[in-house]
């Protein structure tokens, strides 16, 4: 399928579910600056109207690429409004420190963010007039990784791009016409200084072919691949109940 | 099954769910004060040893009923913290406010602090020596009818009782000895002065009936509770893609 008819199938699909789950309901996206989010929201538009689509941006503190964001919701024509998360990331380290005996650790510390950006999407969408749907922008690439925040960039009420590869998702930006310093910047979690490919230790590309054709030649790339699949499918998943009472 | 039955299935569950997603880890569970928290977390006392288990109370400011939590923390002897979200709730209201011209509703105040708890439950988990895995607490009749909030009380890595009615909880907490006034506390979100039941429009008795049994005399009531089920369906599936693109 070339990437113009994935996109006619895009908007028919985000007309079809709205219409049958929130007619009158805005989308919400929150807009990080990388290309998911562009793309997506980029897309939302294309369904429903400027009008109804509403960018959040959720600096924790000072983002240095905060102006990217700014100028795709300019470029999109859409609401946008900027929410600051510190406040509410530094009162929960500061009842965790005061309520509890432990470190802070490196991972509670890169999760935290993402999780309180969910609850302010949320709460963007349960105070707009008309009411809102949360928009998932985790690619299929990202989550066939796990590489995401389980309950934070992971929610959603609806998802847009979780079934395209990342070399998919690009050729959507592209053929959208979106800024390409948007949709080809390195993607980064804006928090380790390292980028997306070196945290996971492969490329895109290299996943992406395994993902859509099973070719991996790098045998320690695949099964690095392989594990982080398996022990990440828990993030896709519905909730296990422990015991079988039926 | 009779309770006991039940009970001991549960253990075992509990029992291989860890020993396959975290044999080493601790189960942490947010406790309210209320039944669910308290038999729930009793259960994991009874399969993992007092000393895997950690009780995160999550006050709000301040909570009329913290002291049934520690009560019920003491009577099973595990390990438990207070983590007032005061200070991160009201941090994400100020960024709300600042950052937007939005009026904060009374529904996105209802489900703003179960999310925080939910973030607080995580940052827990990941900051234990061990590792900690997440509790999730609801039943089957909330789950039923959607009486939770979505990425808060709803989320979790592995559920104890969702499959259990309110009826067959409270079985449960009474045959595993736990104090009676707590089991059978009257449940309300601690929130609008409301109780569960006055909130929900029938009561727990007419649901469980309705859901075990099919019968509900009350045609409104019905309607009433197919409806819930119906719009809260969302809440306990993986999230859908707009569009398939195979």
């Amino acid at each position: 399928m070339k990437p113009e008819e994935k996109i006619e199938k895009i908007t028919e699909g985000i007309r079809n579910w709205f219409a049958a789950n929130g007619p009158a309901a805005d989308a919400v996206v929150g807009i990080s600056g990388g290309k998911d989010s562009s793309i997506v929201a980029a897309l939302l538009v294309r369904a429903l109207g400027r009008d109804r689509v509403v960018g959040v941006m959720m600096p924790d503190g000072v983002q240095p690429d905060l102006e990217d964001s700014r100028r795709l919701c300019e470029f999109l024509g859409i609401r946008s409004y900027v929410v600051n998360i510190g406040g509410a990331v530094s009162g929960l380290k500061a009842g965790l420190a005061e309520g509890t005996d432990l470190e802070l650790s490196r991972d509670a510390g890169i999760n935290m963010p993402p999780r309180i950006r969910m609850a302010t999407l949320y709460a963007v969408a349960q105070c707009l007039p008309n009411g809102g749907r949360v928009a998932n922008t985790c690619n299929y690439s990202e989550d066939y990784v796990g590489y995401s925040t389980k309950y934070g960039d992971a929610a959603g009420d609806f998802a847009v791009v979780s079934n395209l590869t990342v070399t998919e998702v690009l050729e959507i930006g592209d053929a959208l016409g979106l800024p390409a310093e948007l949709v080809h910047k390195t993607p980064s979690d804006g928090l380790s200084g390292l980028s997306d490919e070196d945290k996971l230790g492969f490329t895109y590309a290299a996943l992406d072919r395994y993902i859509r054709t099973g070719v991996c030649e790098d045998e320690a790339v695949r099964k690095k691949i392989d594990h982080l699949h398996d022990v990440n499918l828990h993030k896709l998943r519905t909730i296990p109940v422990v015991a079988d009472l039926s």
